[in-house]
């Protein structure tokens, strides 16, 4: 049976930051929703295009080059490859779209790495 | 140099219903925004699951066994080989996600089938 997303009420589901929980399987991608808030970790993903779509708040996207503020309604897509770094001064919420082998801290492994994504 | 997408600015630019733009690119992916009004056709895509997120308005998505009414800041995913026909009563916005190789009919070939679409 198809059912449709709400996604404000996945949000209510998702109760620690930097933990992307998945809403949404489609071809070889997932869809995501995640709540930032402060720093990520600077990293890059090898073969993985990512994409993130601000429902609420700001979030800024640190690349090498230059800063881009991403607000509700806008997304940015960072092709595979490049270095990025997600900061939220506040509380930041996202939908991230992704190949299902995407991890969250790409080439990096540290505290906030996610495995095994839990559905929701 | 990567540029943030926003939405609403990029939904200004579609005049024509039933005609996607591409505004992203996302590994074998294709984001696209549409304007729907009126009813589609029936039609299915062999190889490609289908993403509606809609940014405004209301979409009621037909299936075979059940419709589903798609509103604001709610997506449905239409798997690969289901039939499906979206309609909306009023004008609604819609942000697409779905493989490059998807035509907006699908199977079918009728006056709207768009082939190379435009990204704006």
């Amino acid at each position: 049976m198809i059912k449709k997303v709400n996604i404000a009420q996945k949000m209510t589901l998702v109760e620690e930051y930097w933990s992307p929980k998945i809403v949404g399987e489609l071809n070889d991608s997932h869809i995501k929703v995640a709540k930032f808030k402060g720093e990520f970790t600077w990293h890059h993903h090898e073969n993985e295009d990512e994409l993130f779509l601000v429902v609420k708040g700001t979030l800024l996207m640190k690349l090498r080059d230059q800063d881009i503020e991403v607000n509700e309604g806008e997304f940015v897509i960072v092709p595979k490859g490049v270095e990025h770094m997600p900061v939220a001064s506040e509380e930041a919420h996202i939908i991230l779209i992704e190949p299902k082998t995407t991890l969250n801290t790409g080439n990096v492994t540290e505290a906030r790495t996610k495995r095994n994504l839990d559905s929701i």
